[in-house]
């Protein structure tokens, strides 16, 4: 859906009453929830508590490296845990660079050492070019957008298509700017839309000719084992994609345990060419002594290999999936066939994206908030804050109980319902 | 000590064949001692254990402020650890942001961010600048100087005297130079010398008129507690002075617990004005969703506050003070007297900072290396690894085991002499 075409005005102007009514009631009952945020709820970290004892007093502190890890030492990781994230992330130990809490900082840090010094194989430093940009499918990741921001990097949007991003689009733009040195992805159960790219689209990311000889793909694999059934959608191995192409240090991986573990206190990683590593150490080396080696060793002692991570997952989904579950019946029995909106039923990730008819979503959220009902900002998840067409919610169900769930989503309905009729008149 | 005038060739040439065979001994007895890092030894480690288990499973995971620890969301620290760490900085908790687990990550940080944006008071970022200079007093710590040159940044050589740095060089040098934008200081039983700056210098440091309006000076307080006898040299309040003196927004001061509970997995922190936190957080929150807080509160549970933090820190010098005290006693007892060297003798810190006759330390460091005892590099202690006397070297007692102390001294002793008397021909 993108136009006002399927919209049938008469249709919904003589319920519009009686919307209004049920609206009014709302006021009055201070409503007080949240559904701004990728946050898992309180019921799925506590799934990770045995993961806090598992490193203490009278158990060994060696890595099986030798390495003392409650001392310093080690800038890229212990190697059971670059083991353990090379396993998750489909490439080699020797690719995999282990790092602080944080896969956002990871990646805005590799972004400032690309401005700052350039990459393995740029000939100067982004930031001594006269302009920079990146492409950005939207509705995507905000923070991708701010870090972009922060450093007056240019974006430019693609569409998102069933697939991934228009990679028509994404070729011609490479194929002929050169100041174009990246591509924001998060390729499997994206923020918001939940789509995981296909093999072609991948291939092609991998194979494109770019006019810029440094040209990066941001991979952030933020979902990479949250699936929400037992068949998970398959996501090509862009490493292997990238070498066989002969693009082998085009791609940077990016993933992190902190919707697996614990939010804030799990570990990330990324994974790219040893040409890439080497390079990235250089400044990494001078910034940090290291990173936290106890959480790594925690993490590999609670979850042993990427089996143990899936069948953890397993009782994530087993806790969510009643409240995407929510959120889809709901707009299937208030919004199916109505004319007034559209969306995704991702089966992973954290995120259900909902399109409104154009020019309606900034009232939606306002009108949601009026009556105590927080949704993510109209326009976040394009550059800029600002979505051409105003029409992009995102829904974010995992952190509110169900009970909130079906609350919220009864006012995000019928605020829909409201302002496509008022909008319409 | 500074120059060859008090030594007496023709005293010492006459034991110069018995320390030559003594050196040849040692090349049989391949030894294999490090004194190169100022780490904690494995029984300093051993103290803080009680740490690993103090959060989990059973125990509230909510901070006083209602937030669940376990999940995503605040960015510069739990309120119980920012009053811990305002304790032990001697500044209020609003002007305290807690990190990560790297203090140093947070300097660079800092200067990466001023390069890029400019700070609170930054008329231009500093990268936009045709130069840009900073003041090292040395001998000093080596990964400050490695965050100058991954920037480009001029770094000029001050000299430290017996209270802290020459401020007569830094006041001249600052009042007529604007290129000149921070100074980096270890205050407190500084790296490697061991001195504490007097309240004359952390005066003049607070008040001196600078050119370059935003000027900071970088307080890294890296061993904070760290005293090795129970009468601690005081060290005035540099924030305090500052706010007095006019220039509440010059000082950026840094800590963290990675010499107190554990190494590379500790927990960092900044206090600045709130001016300067303020205009941080701005860049900040993009980088990262924030800092570990499972490991802020292990460390608030654990130490409790400043007093547990002091009781902590004296277990920890009744495992290293005799390890300092076999370093002295044996330079004392070999070199004492000798013409060949001095030494700093600290009350705190990591490091005991020693100075050959000129022009011998590189060789001394060579040698020594020969028959398996490593040193820090000669000549890490200065700007670009260059010690202009060619002089000083930095002994890091801590690691190893009392016995590996005394013989690595040995060595050390016996290189001194013999390259003393070599050079000296």
């Amino acid at each position: 859906m993108s136009e006002w075409n399927g919209f049938d005005r008469s249709r919904w102007e003589m319920l519009y009453p009686q919307w209004l009514e049920q609206y009014e009631q709302y006021q009055s009952r201070h409503l007080a929830l949240d559904m701004t945020r990728g946050k898992p709820c309180p019921e799925q970290l506590d799934l990770a508590e045995g993961m806090l004892n598992i490193v203490g007093a009278g158990d060994s502190m060696i890595a099986e490296n030798g390495t003392d890890i409650r001392n310093y030492g080690g800038l890229d990781g212990l190697p059971e845990a670059k083991r353990l994230f090379a396993e998750m992330l489909g490439v080699r130990p020797q690719q995999v660079a282990v790092g602080g809490n944080s896969s956002l900082a990871m990646m805005h840090d590799t972004v400032f050492r690309a401005m700052q010094f350039g990459l393995c194989d740029s000939p100067v430093p982004w930031g001594k070019l006269p302009k920079v940009k990146f492409l950005c499918p939207s509705p995507g990741y905000d923070r991708h957008f701010a870090i972009c921001e922060l450093f007056g990097i240019e974006m430019i949007v693609v569409d998102m298509l069933a697939d991934g991003p228009d990679m028509d689009q994404v070729e011609r733009l490479v194929g002929e700017d050169e100041a174009i040195k990246a591509i924001w992805c998060v390729p499997r159960y994206g923020n918001p839309t939940g789509i995981t790219y296909s093999d072609g689209v991948v291939n092609r990311l991998a194979a494109m000719k770019t006019k810029a000889g440094d040209f990066k793909v941001i991979w952030d694999d933020a979902y990479i084992v949250h699936h929400l059934t037992d068949k998970p959608e398959p996501l090509k191995n862009m490493m292997e994609a990238c070498e066989s192409a002969g693009h082998p240090d085009r791609v940077l991986m990016f993933c992190s345990t902190s919707k697996i573990s614990f939010s804030g206190s799990g570990v990330a990683a990324m994974a790219a060419s040893e040409n890439n590593l080497r390079q990235l150490a250089e400044s990494l080396g001078v910034q940090t002594i290291g990173p936290d080696k106890i959480n790594q060793l925690r993490h590999v002692r609670f979850f042993g290999d990427l089996a143990g991570i899936h069948a953890h997952m397993q009782r994530h989904a087993a806790i969510i999936k009643p409240k995407f579950d929510a959120v889809l019946n709901k707009l299937e029995s208030d919004l199916g066939g109505s004319g007034m909106a559209e969306w995704t039923t991702p089966i992973g990730g954290y995120f259900i994206s909902l399109n409104t008819l154009d020019g309606c979503a900034r009232e939606v959220v306002q009108r949601a908030a009026e009556v105590g009902v927080t949704l993510t900002k109209a326009g976040a998840t394009f550059p800029y804050g600002r979505d051409p067409r105003d029409r992009n919610i995102r829904i974010a169900p995992t952190f509110p109980s169900l009970a909130d769930v079906h609350a919220a989503m009864d006012v995000l309905c019928l605020c829909i319902k409201l302002v496509s009729v008022e909008m319409s008149r």
